[in-house]
């Protein structure tokens, strides 16, 4: 590559993007650690992009109205660091930057969301981040069409390598904004031609224009050196209404000795190859250290945006007061102040006539009320509209011509779902709900991990949550799955008992704002077992007494979900033979191991043996079973230590033992 | 569509394959649950490519030259249970085709793998059957360079829907083959616009023929209900060198009132509606029969092969005994004997040198002692060799020009990787091991779900496996991820705490015939811990006692990986002060719980305090440090319950507490 050509082509475009690369090197060598490849290679690209096309105020990075800039190959995170620096980002100081990969710095080595408010979105995981940004963008949409254009109207814009376009979730991102042509997203290729392990070509030979004109995409290919085809690139992208992808041939480490090569793409820490790059580069300021001319012109590229900003606020003041409190609520992620009464009056009116039905059935009977009230909720599902209860009467299909619509049609993408549902949240203005069976949580799981790590409440409505499904078989019989997502941190799983529960846990879910929500569901009809009305949100407690022991309390009985009715069949039993039996339903261990340490004693007190019941593996009960620091009690459990298999689903229950009997038997054997 | 045509145009054919499609129909019916429409519309295809070219002889259906046949649609199982039964599998009977879907049958709702010898591979959750078939087409190159075209020489034939292809895994699989230049892998894609929640159009618009080419296949599109068309595209494509993709324009539920919707995907149960396509289809035998000639046709296709077989055994004859010894080694998947011997001098020769390595470096010094003495291994990383440690110096880059080679670069795909490993080992003759972060467990789940119901010993070789692996970050740390490979049944979960340990390890799961191997390796140097040689292997107890209490017994630390030598360390500080400690490291707690209970006792007695010690959560420890059945011991954890966080490894561990000290204080506070 001849950088003395390039230098003199645009010699400012070059020394503007050259501070991104310096602080880049600087950086990385600094920590001994990092990617410092990629932000030299996309620099130009970074640099034409934010200076020309950007709509953001450097000193306001949580204007709704901004365009979203997403770094989905986030192993250059030095890219985004410096550009927020170079801008003039309040958070993104020198400092943080000089602290690159340190505890407890901003400048964590992937962008984390929730350390600076101008990261948009976790990434480093690959294939995430463009899949973030097809929820991102349909947010865009689904605002736009509520709230108009002067309200909302801005660009997703994204950098990706080729591990993102390897993954497969990429597929279905792509495959989904092509369906949806999401007109207003733009990809930036990052084609160098390398991953670590060296010549992408060694892994890959997809034609990858080809693949997104397969999906439905307007593609362009430029070089990505080239400030003028980039910023022309652009401007066509922006006028398309189909998705974007500019496939930009770059260079890795560009100017590097190590350009070109796998070795270019991490941390390039020897000194003299790169005091060698920056003089080549022509470029001569001391380490971390930006001219002040460099400087000040990003900063006019931070603040260019402040009369964006302000035309913005001036055209919100035209809405109605009604309107505008309106987006603020939507936007904060406030639930609506209907929504107590509203599950509620619901609670009584199941707690009444106690209908027998599946949770998965009473999930919906919740979203049957929740959705007129809250016009923040955006549902789907994986393809399993009619298994899962995903769709209401009002909302209606989102699709090209329906933009208002609140129903996505995921196809059957539930990885593609999960991500796209945590860019909604983060984008802000919808509340995304999204249903699988249980047992794909498997699929979805990597996005689902990032619900949880950036604290995003995407709802996860996962039914058909045991042995329970039937003839399906083992395939599709979560046995695992309650145990996986109880094992990741800040999360909230439920699996309610019945109707009741299942409103309860709903609200719970609604009112989050750090943390997803997994509702675990039947398939099959559960009697109602909360037969007594109480206003008081019971599951908020995470677990408590459902039915007291008659005489001397000699066992309890901790059960989830399908197997509460059965531990209360199982009390009934005890209870004949004179053994006196509580019952405790736990829909949400979370929030119980969140209660203080009085009420949690309160619920399970040492001394009587313990039984917990559930339809999945043993993982994670021993702490409630045996006690927290144990000597608390003599435990048994019965549930599944198997894969399932294909029969009836109540031939499947006996079967594997989880009956009534099996629990009474359980329970005298310990006394 | 115009079924009396279709029944003139081909009256031979029409009934034979709708031999299929009434005994699909007749199934789902008895059964009351399952999927007609699939059978029904794929049924033509099958019947021709049963007939006319695979290569099978149903009364062997292990024999290991035969073509695979991999129903990637598995929710259409009736369909491979009918060409069975029809062509005469020994194990698939009417009895079995009679109890489809019930306790103990053969005829799962899904097609499983271990249910019957010529059901290849368990299918049902979509995308993985067409990634297997990856793995398949792989292994036959494999073998073919190796043993020759006499001994290996077959196709692997695919069925696979719209849901397989909007799964992201197909993404991974379809470059995977298109790179590799798999062409002996011919896929049929049931093009029959419809999924469950209604028209593919709803939610996917990708034009597949082009995606297929962008991936670098040769695509043909056909009607798939016309024999002749299908049979000429069959034979374009085994002559193709490249992959094949033949789109079939298909209509699910042919002939029936719910043909080409939805409604037509699922069970169709109405008598009068099923009666009526029967009539139009002109199928008038009784349910679950089929006319004698029909029958007798379908034998003498599955007879047919017996043929090939023979000569396949008269080819094989002709090999050294020593070749053929080694092929029906390697196809029966028994380790060499050397093996035992090679582990015991690495293990010797490591407790004699006790070097300070990680334990992904140790993976490496067990693989390239293992590799050479076990040709059938087959290793590979998702792009990341060089720090998975996978990668020989003999095994050579598997390439369309170097079918020998031994490793695969298999980009970023861990899922697709996961997925093709299955096939690989499902196929035999190979025995897969593969790379990727401990963390990106997520990514491959699915698929490694479906090793451990699948029963089938691929090796997931996991490094960096907790926040030791510093900076990245918390996407990249994990913490959650040991819990999840533990909850998941028949799955061995190894993480070694030396070199030692890990050549152990390998050994135990080189050696698994039924079960895969999660190694949880670390990416920093660890100190050996087995300083004194022993021939045997410990880790196959799963948990053992590494250091003994001096005095009196008062506590037990538990601990695995990287934090043995932490407990280690806490112990000698406790004895320095006189409190008696033992300490236990604990390797592989699934073989750990298949001890008897006086050896488990004997490790774990009940009476000193236990305190364990994992850089991850404790989901999942109670059990060991509580006691099985409770009231054993009082306990306590040292771990995370929480993400990690980007900064230096040894800095994390300060930070979050993981220290000798807080060990040594968890014990004294405990006792």
């Amino acid at each position: 590559m001849d950088i003395d050509a390039l230098r003199n082509a645009h010699p400012d475009h070059w020394m503007r993007a050259t501070a991104i690369r310096a602080l880049a090197l600087d950086a990385v060598a600094e920590a001994n650690s990092g990617h410092s490849g990629m932000p030299i290679g996309m620099a130009d690209i970074a640099t034409v992009l934010w200076s020309k096309h950007m709509k953001f105020d450097a000193a306001n990075p949580t204007w709704p109205d901004r365009d979203r800039f997403i770094l989905s190959n986030g192993h250059g995170s030095m890219l985004l660091y410096a550009l927020l620096y170079l801008s003039g980002d309040p958070q993104i100081t020198l400092e943080e930057v000089k602290n690159f990969r340190q505890w407890g710095a901003r400048t964590a080595g992937h962008p984390e969301n929730f350390h600076a408010d101008a990261i948009e979105t976790t990434t480093g995981p690959l294939g995430q981040g463009i899949s973030n940004a097809v929820g991102f963008a349909m947010a865009e949409e689904m605002l736009r069409a509520r709230f108009g254009k002067k309200a909302v109207d801005h660009m997703t814009y994204v950098f990706a390598g080729d591990g993102c376009l390897m993954e497969g979730i990429s597929h279905e991102a792509i495959s989904l904004a092509g369906r949806y042509q999401l007109g207003k997203m733009v990809v930036f290729w990052d084609n160098n031609d390398i991953t670590i392990d060296g010549k992408v070509s060694m892994a890959d030979r997809t034609n990858q224009v080809q693949r997104f004109k397969a999906a439905g995409w307007h593609v362009q290919e430029i070089d990505g050196h080239d400030p003028e085809a980039i910023d022309a690139a652009i401007t066509a992208a922006k006028k398309s209404r189909k998705p974007s992808m500019i496939a930009c041939k770059t260079h890795i480490a560009l100017g590097h000795a190590a350009q070109d090569t796998a070795k270019g793409h991490g941390a390039l820490t020897d000194d003299e190859a790169n005091a060698t790059a920056k003089q080549g580069w022509g470029w001569t300021a001391g380490p971390f250290d930006v001219p002040a001319e460099i400087k000040s012109w990003w900063e006019g590229v931070g603040s260019r945006g402040a009369a964006d900003r302000e035309a913005w606020e001036a055209r919100m003041g035209e809405l109605s007061e009604r309107r505008r409190a309106e987006f603020d609520r939507v936007m904060s992620g406030e639930a609506p102040k209907k929504l107590s009464a509203t599950i509620k009056a619901l609670k009584k009116q199941v707690s009444e006539t106690q209908p027998k039905v599946a949770t998965r059935k009473a999930s919906e009977m919740v979203l049957e009320v929740v959705n007129p009230i809250m016009p923040e909720t955006v549902g789907g599902s994986a393809d399993l509209t009619g298994s899962n209860n995903t769709l209401t009467a009002d909302l209606g299909d989102f699709d090209e011509t329906n933009r208002k619509g609140r129903y996505v049609r995921w196809g059957i993408r539930e990885h593609g779902m999960a991500a796209a549902m945590n860019g909604m949240a983060l984008h802000g203005g919808i509340r995304p709900y999204g249903g699988t069976f249980m047992c794909f949580t498997d699929y979805a799981r990597p996005a689902m991990r990032l619900s949880a790590l950036m604290q995003v409440p995407t709802v996860y409505v996962m039914t058909h949550d045991s042995i329970g499904l039937g003839e399906d078989g083992p395939t599709h019989q979560p046995v695992e799955h309650l145990a996986i997502s109880r094992a990741t941190p800040n999360t909230l799983v439920f699996r309610p008992a019945d109707a009741v529960e299942t409103a309860e846990s709903w609200e719970i879910a609604l009112r989050q704002g750090s943390r997803p929500s997994v509702l675990s569901l039947t398939r099959q009809g559960l009697p109602t077992v909360r037969t007594e009305h109480k206003t008081g949100n019971l599951v908020e407690r995470g677990a408590y007494v459902l039915a007291e022991a008659e005489g001397k309390r000699q066992a309890i009985l901790l059960a989830t979900g399908s197997e509460v009715s059965l531990a209360l069949a199982a009390r009934e039993a005890l209870q004949a033979e004179g053994i006196g039996t509580r019952v405790v339903s736990m829909p949400c261990w979370e929030l119980f191991a969140e209660q203080d340490e009085a009420y949690r004693k309160r619920v399970l007190p040492a001394g009587p043996v313990r039984v917990g019941v559930e339809a999945a593996v043993r993982m994670g009960w021993d702490r409630w079973l045996l006690g927290e620091r144990g000597r608390e009690a003599k435990a048994g459990f019965v549930g599944m230590d198997s894969f399932g298999a294909s029969a009836p689903a109540g031939e499947l229950f006996e079967k594997f033992g989880i009956t009534a009997e099996n629990v009474a038997a359980k329970v005298k054997g310990l006394l």
